[in-house]
């Protein structure tokens, strides 16, 4: 290799460079937060459609160009910006900053935690972290499990696991028996992932049953019964029921203890995704929401959603850590010892991936930093903003909830004169609203019906911001309604 | 909530206190590369048993603690220093500081990508990396793919993406089918991750056919027939071919084109684990080791191993996009439109997770800030580094190749005097120089022999740091040997 290539690597790996172009990027991004927290980031969502956006983009080339600073500087103006107290979409964690710093560490570090010689550490703090977590639920002392790349991994992980403890024989190795026929039994308001997560495990759209769900989009615990009776008849095998602390659509939490109850005496493994919904442990004032959470045999736990930590970060949670031990049997001569389940400090004989980033560090940093308390406030507040939207709906003729909020998640939608199209119209609010910039909202249909939907994920969404959300909502609805009278009906349906 | 609580949370997220924590981060971040790069940063590995080190962790407290630049401090100091260059271990990527940098940005934005709405920025930039991979594999302008957190998974996605492909009906929805056995072909060699994917999907041990490899260790095209016509003949499915490129004990390309003709005739499909080789084709010297990686029609590629990226980024590449659409088939009302096929621009239809990081942007940002070259410049050195590894090796008679090595791992041995158990041996030889902290290197079993292994990752590895290498080795074979001739033979064997 020519000395002039190694130059530029010299270059490129240069500390003062990096040192240089870090102190910029922290003014930057301090700015930006400062911005964004306070609604000076500009529009939340600063609307392109996509093509547009594309071209906005540059492409790769072979030469050197800006450095990482300008970089950043473009893209901020083209972020959807998480931290403005008027997002209120998906259940996107808000990182909190001592968080998103130590994003910084483990991308430079780079050690993996799969096995304990590159992350030597990183996986004590994994292990502190998965202790507590477990201490938290109030899983007994023989608790444990791992971390994972996000919930719907997670899911795949806990389900395998399931697979291996409920089939009665190594399933791992025999594979799948003709005419086996697994199956789990699920509230047909699960997170896609379960189902998606079967059909990885190749069982198919018969590899799950829909439980029906009661008016408030609970599991209906008294379908349960006939829902294991008729798989059974239909020659299928129940090995789990999959209980969602919450739900994603309405934030509504599966009544836990009856389910408990119904798995023990099935002999039946009990799965919660508690994906969004596992953080309510933590507030003292909402902490009830999920008792019964610690008899689940395993319990899925995002931290990247309500644990102000960056995506990705989840907890597979085993109420017995063996079962953790058991899920994967592997050989692999360059990475394992001989006794893998012995090996606690090499998490990668137990998760789905290899190599995983640092990602315990996010979170454990934090926690450090603020403690365990600001997290019990942060959870609490953000399920009173919920709250605090509701009560407004309530009390507002021109909206109406779909259901009582559980937790920070809140479905609603406005009242349509009649004659218009009411589905129509919820779209076309929302797509006013996040294109517009004032707001970010999602929307999800309950019963065939469309809803507007809130998360409440910023605990500084304040009272006149929720205000103003259901004013920029009416206002909308009056030109629209406004519109469609001066022409006819159907036209706002086609709009757009 | 009371006005406190509400405090503490604005103290958290307070721009100006991510300011001044940033700066100090930055400037520790700045000393520790500036000290790693040039071997200041104490031993390579410090090592302290597991146990040991769990001790010295901080557990998580209720209180508030420490500043984010005091944590990273005590971190640093136990952690396993990727950036030295007697790092020769695994396959985990050094990183450039621009992409550690942007590990900054994406944990401070937290913009996922997994729909448009939540990573308007990001989403371009993904598709703006994915088809620039495609182009350099060579594939045509119909190719396309994800973006997923790791090989494991990348490997996971592209085998359920033939499944979906050769079984010839929709086997997402309609699961395995009594006595299908569907099973793939892959080299004895491949990463254990294959084996994990095929049991995930429910294939069990059943699930991979094994065929062997030629002296070398690369897939023995001449087996190929034979191991398709006893699978048939014992009643198995197979699919697909599962080549190496390259193996991950000793880094060896199996033979692409030969791979790609058997699987042409007899209509299986063709996937390249590439996690670690298919950032070969950046390389104008050794581009030619994956010659034929453009007839696959799946490739892995782990941009955290060769492209200078933090773990995890990792691109799943189709030779026809068209799998990659139609790999998952699944509804989810608050996140879809709903044609999904056509919705380039919402990744989550197609990947393995729902939220993603915006690991794009790591790479993304030092391809933009460096220029392609400067990738092309580190593969080569890389590669070139194992070369002069080899080279010392063969000139010392001291020690033996495994195999001459095709990309940049390089597996070795002591020559052991007789008597002296070699296997054994190389093992306290690893031991000694891990734990002392003057090299940190991995091994592998070959054919039930133990070897030394090295992955040169690091550029700025310089001909006396391999030197040096060999020396520490022989001396420490030299003291266990006469150590062992003092008292006996089996000594060695037993000790440690």
């Amino acid at each position: 290799m020519d000395e002039a290539a190694l130059q530029r690597l010299r270059s490129a790996f240069d500390p003062e460079r990096f040192r240089q172009q870090g102190h910029d990027l922290v003014d930057r991004l301090a700015d930006y937060l400062g911005a964004a927290l306070t609604r000076q980031a500009g529009p939340v969502l600063p609307w392109v459609d996509p093509e547009g956006q594309l071209g906005n983009t540059p492409s790769i080339s072979e030469d050197a160009g800006p450095e990482v600073p300008e970089i950043v500087g473009d893209l901020l103006h083209r972020a959807f910006h998480l931290h403005d107290p008027r997002t209120l979409g998906h259940q996107d964690g808000l990182p909190v900053p001592a968080a998103s710093l130590a994003g910084l560490l483990i991308s430079t570090l780079n050690n993996d935690p799969s096995v304990y010689e590159t992350g030597p550490a990183v996986v004590p703090i994994e292990v502190r972290l998965l202790r507590w977590m477990c201490d938290e639920l109030g899983f007994p002392g023989d608790a444990g499990g791992v971390l994972t790349g996000g919930g719907s991994l997670g899911n795949l992980t806990a389900l395998l696991a399931a697979r291996q403890a409920k089939v009665g024989r190594d399933s791992w190795t025999e594979g799948n028996r003709p005419g086996e026929a697994l199956c789990v039994l699920v509230s047909e308001q699960a997170h896609y992932c379960v189902a998606r997560a079967v059909k990885i495990m190749g069982w198919g759209d018969d590899g799950f049953v829909k439980v029906p769900v009661t008016d408030d989009f609970r599991m209906d615990v008294a379908a349960l019964p006939g829902a294991l009776a008729r798989a059974r008849e239909a020659g299928r095998r129940p090995i789990a029921v999959v209980a969602s602390a919450c739900t994603t659509a309405t934030g509504t939490f599966d009544p836990l203890p009856e389910i408990a109850d119904f798995c023990s005496e099935h002999d039946l493994w009990m799965h919660v995704d508690g994906a969004h919904g596992a953080s309510t442990v933590l507030s003292p004032q909402y902490r009830s929401r999920v008792r019964g959470i610690e008899r689940a045999d395993s319990v899925v736990w995002d931290c990247h959603k309500m644990m102000m930590t960056p995506a990705v970060l989840t907890g597979v949670l085993f109420r017995n850590a063996r079962h953790s031990y058991d899920t994967f049997r592997q050989e692999a001569t360059y990475l394992f010892e001989e006794r893998p389940d012995e090996e606690w400090y090499n998490p990668g004989n137990r998760t789905v991936e290899c190599t995983r980033s640092g990602m315990a560090v996010l979170l454990y940093t934090a926690l450090r930093v603020h403690g365990i308390g600001l997290f019990r406030d942060y959870v609490t507040r953000c399920f009173d903003v919920a709250r605090s939207l509701s009560d407004l709906i309530d009390a507002s003729p021109d909206f109406e909830l779909a259901v009582e909020p559980d937790a920070n998640i809140v479905c609603f939608r406005y009242r349509a004169d009649p004659g218009i199209d009411s589905d129509r119209l919820q779209s076309r609010l929302r797509q006013k609203l996040v294109s517009g910039g004032s707001f970010y909202l999602t929307e999800a249909e309950l019963d065939g019906n469309q809803f507007l939907r809130c998360t409440a994920q910023n605990p500084f969404t304040g009272e006149q911001d929720l205000c103003d959300l259901l004013d920029h909502l009416r206002a909308e609805a009056s030109a629209l309604e406004e519109r469609s009278g001066t022409t006819n009906a159907s036209g706002l349906a086609q709009e757009g």
